[in-house]
């Protein structure tokens, strides 16, 4: 685990894995994507105390946070894990959310670098997300710039609050 | 929630939804399956307790039994749950065991035509398996012929305790 500082239109974050006193940094960037479940397959209603459960990966996974370096504020959060146990425990899965005030900070590919890195260091392969909503489509390119290939998109699986059904693509990239 | 009776190869059997009294038998026909690892993606040293919390699902999922008729052995066993929750619950997933001195006779095949059945009855859209190991050749033309296909295959992402690294496929179909 390490830490990597970055600064982006002149604020300064650092990116590091995730501590208990972040939770409610975290929890605060994170219930209002749940809540819109429009790019999460996330119960909709999920509690807090289920989602530290969910979110808060241990070893060989792990949680991260990006905080702004002047106050430790979270900005964005993600975690990686093993997408599936036994032979499939080498290919990693993760997850990123960056608070909606913070978007366009280039915060999200800074999340996602960071748990290339790390992932790779904890032994995973490679990395595979299994529903990346399609209609969320700056998330798409964002994973492909970042080398993930769409391998297949699932038609239809998740019922989009606003525009209904559209498809999850599954998204893998070697590490 | 129904059952079926199907008479194959003279030995009668019934599928129907798992009781509690039917959970030594679904052991015994599964604990050979996990230990093994060449086909389900579980940690191979799963205990009874988590394997039991794993497959006995609840509505709008079902655990579901193969059983002799003439004695109520257990022969196969199978589930079917949401895939992902929030947009993406109207996608079911399942799985399926046979007992190794009960292949061939057309068992999972009549699980898996129960479970279509009963996933559609309890409102799912679709089914998708994320993790159909590439070599278990006979499985997966036995899903292709029931209307799954392959979507994806994600290389490399299962690694089988005798021929080492091989794909999972992603399979399909609507209901």
């Amino acid at each position: 685990m390490s830490a990597v500082s970055q600064d982006i239109k002149n604020i300064a974050y650092d990116i590091r894995p995730a501590t208990s006193d972040d939770w409610p940094g975290i929890w605060a960037v994170m219930e209002p994507v749940i809540r819109e479940g429009e790019t999460f397959t996330w119960d909709r209603d999920t509690d807090e105390e289920s989602a530290r459960a969910k979110w808060m990966k241990e070893a060989p996974g792990q949680a991260f946070v990006a905080v702004r370096t002047e106050d430790g504020t979270v900005q964005g959060t993600g975690e990686f894990h093993a997408n599936q146990a036994g032979g499939g425990s080498h290919v990693a899965n993760a997850g990123y959310m960056v608070g909606a005030k913070y978007s366009g900070q280039g915060i999200a590919r800074a999340l996602c670098a960071y748990s290339l890195k790390e992932a790779k260091q904890a032994g995973f392969r490679s990395m595979q997300f299994n529903a990346v909503v399609e209609s969320n489509v700056r998330a798409v390119w964002l994973w492909q710039s970042m080398g993930f290939r769409i391998l297949a998109t699932v038609p239809e699986a998740f019922n989009h609050p606003e525009i209904g059904y559209v498809g999850l693509h599954v998204m893998y990239r070697e590490l």
